[in-house]
């Protein structure tokens, strides 16, 4: 079951040659959720080859230009290439208005209905789930309303071997309470273990974002065992004061969140466009956190089951 | 004196590898003028290295997303950058509301000041002035209210020779005569003529931005001798229908207004997605007007000052 994050922008507010602004695609089942949409997301999708009309859900973090100015035109495109299917819109509450207004003045009719669903940036919260899958929103502090989001699979069924159900002639009802990785027992007494007769499926995989923020420790218990974590990394030490007063994080503040939470691996992104070199944020993350990596434009990252033991 | 255009971008609405959203800047006298300002014209700057902060003032043609909304992300970077400087906007009446809730729900506050001057899509007006230059709005027929921009230069004066202010031991009342182009009478009774005495200037050069518009041959007359022209070519006659339909111009109908406007110069952009090859929008206009051009990314285009006769 493919998990893939794609990266579309990975820059901080200021234009640079270097990086686009904050946009993201999760391919979580084939289902495509985007994550932030900030100027040019949708030329970025054209160049990297994503065709944008199978995003079913857009998930904004905050109203700072740099992740939400792209919207407007996606949807407007979406529309004029024929989109006629729903599409979800998480993000603050302002949210709403804010594309309906522009898209009211600039006379833009969309074929397609945009369903929105205002966050809550104060506490962690389920936002959607289907039968394979759950996102929550999760609480950032920033210098306006900010919610990062977790996408978690759900737990996959255990697998009853073919042998074991023949052997022990097993019933509908009792190879149901197996797959939910529950013991049975036997009329004749007998325990049957799950794990003697079940191939155990792999972890559920989980992915958080968590952009923009200030350095918040606390963060680290909502994300819990995450597979693949992307904290924003503004600034180096050197600028950790200002980092502080502008509610952004330190590359090492990133490594700290990481290790806190046993996530196991780090992306780091949101790179101020004062840094010529981003490797600078490796050196800096390494030494907390060794499995960190770089976010670049056109970086997919798959995120793979963890070996079952 | 200068007088350039810089094509950013000359695309239609949907995006494409090829085109961005409309985007120019106008270097007029080393005033910088930007003219419309599609998603991503921020990022379009700083590649073709245009230092955004020198522009005096951005016109908006019309409030479709493919002219205006680069316009929050380029003000809002204007603000981070350090702008002190006012910027004068000028557009449709309700882009100044626009502009203000996008600022205003993103919490973005500029340090400096922004002056909204709201455009007349019925006739053409002056809208903004100096000691050399002028600029007019022009009225255009679109879906939504859509106005073009004309930039023109002032009349150079003409310029007294020292000879004959020697010879004739003229007054400075005399010679500003003379430098508005008119003769003046000597007391002896001689006249003496402006064209024998001075050196002509060159007339004053043109610039119109005319997208996006349905056919209109009466805006011919708005733009009368024109030294550059920029119309919209969204279609080729093949979709002339779908051009009138969407309130667009073909690339003949282009080349048919620069030939009744007696331009010397045609700039076609605005092209549709639909097609690939940019060459066929040029066969079809330069047997209607031979000096018609293809607008790019990158393009710049001297408007050189005629010869003078």
């Amino acid at each position: 079951m493919t998990f893939k994050v794609f990266i579309f922008g990975c820059g901080a507010a200021t234009p640079t040659l270097q990086h686009h602004p904050s946009s993201q695609v999760v391919n979580l089942h084939d289902k495509l959720f985007m994550v932030d949409c900030g100027e040019g997301t949708q030329m970025q999708c054209r160049k990297f080859g994503l065709g944008f009309q199978k995003i079913s859900a857009i998930f904004i973090s905050h109203l700072h230009g740099d992740h939400y100015l792209g919207l407007i035109g996606l949807l407007s495109s979406m529309h004029l290439l024929g989109r006629k299917q729903k599409l979800r819109i998480f993000g603050p509450p302002a949210l709403k208005e804010l594309v309906q207004i522009n898209l009211e003045l600039s006379a833009t009719h969309l074929d397609y209905e945009l369903e929105f669903f205002a966050t809550n940036d104060q506490k962690k919260d389920l936002i959607f789930e289907d039968h394979t899958l759950q996102v929550y929103s999760l609480p950032l502090k920033h210098r306006v309303f900010c919610t990062g989001y977790l996408f978690e699979e759900k737990q996959r069924p255990f697998k009853v071997k073919k042998e074991a159900i023949e052997e022990y002639e097993l019933m509908p009802s009792q190879i149901l309470k197996l797959k939910k990785g529950e013991d049975i027992g036997l009329e004749s007494g007998e325990i049957i273990k799950c794990s003697d007769v079940c191939i155990t499926p792999p972890a559920p995989r989980k992915y958080a974002y968590c952009s923009d923020t200030i350095f918040q420790p606390e963060l680290a218990s909502l994300i819990q065992g995450v597979d693949l974590l992307y904290h924003e990394s503004t600034f180096l030490e050197t600028e950790k004061v200002r980092a502080t007063q502008t509610f952004h994080s330190t590359a090492s503040q990133a490594a700290t969140i990481a290790k806190l939470a046993n996530a196991k691996q780090l992306l780091l992104g949101h790179f101020s466009s004062r840094y010529r070199n981003d490797a600078l944020f490796l050196d800096e993350a390494r030494p907390i956190f060794d499995q960190a990596m770089l976010a670049d434009e056109g970086l997919m990252v798959d995120i793979p089951y963890q070996p079952v033991h």
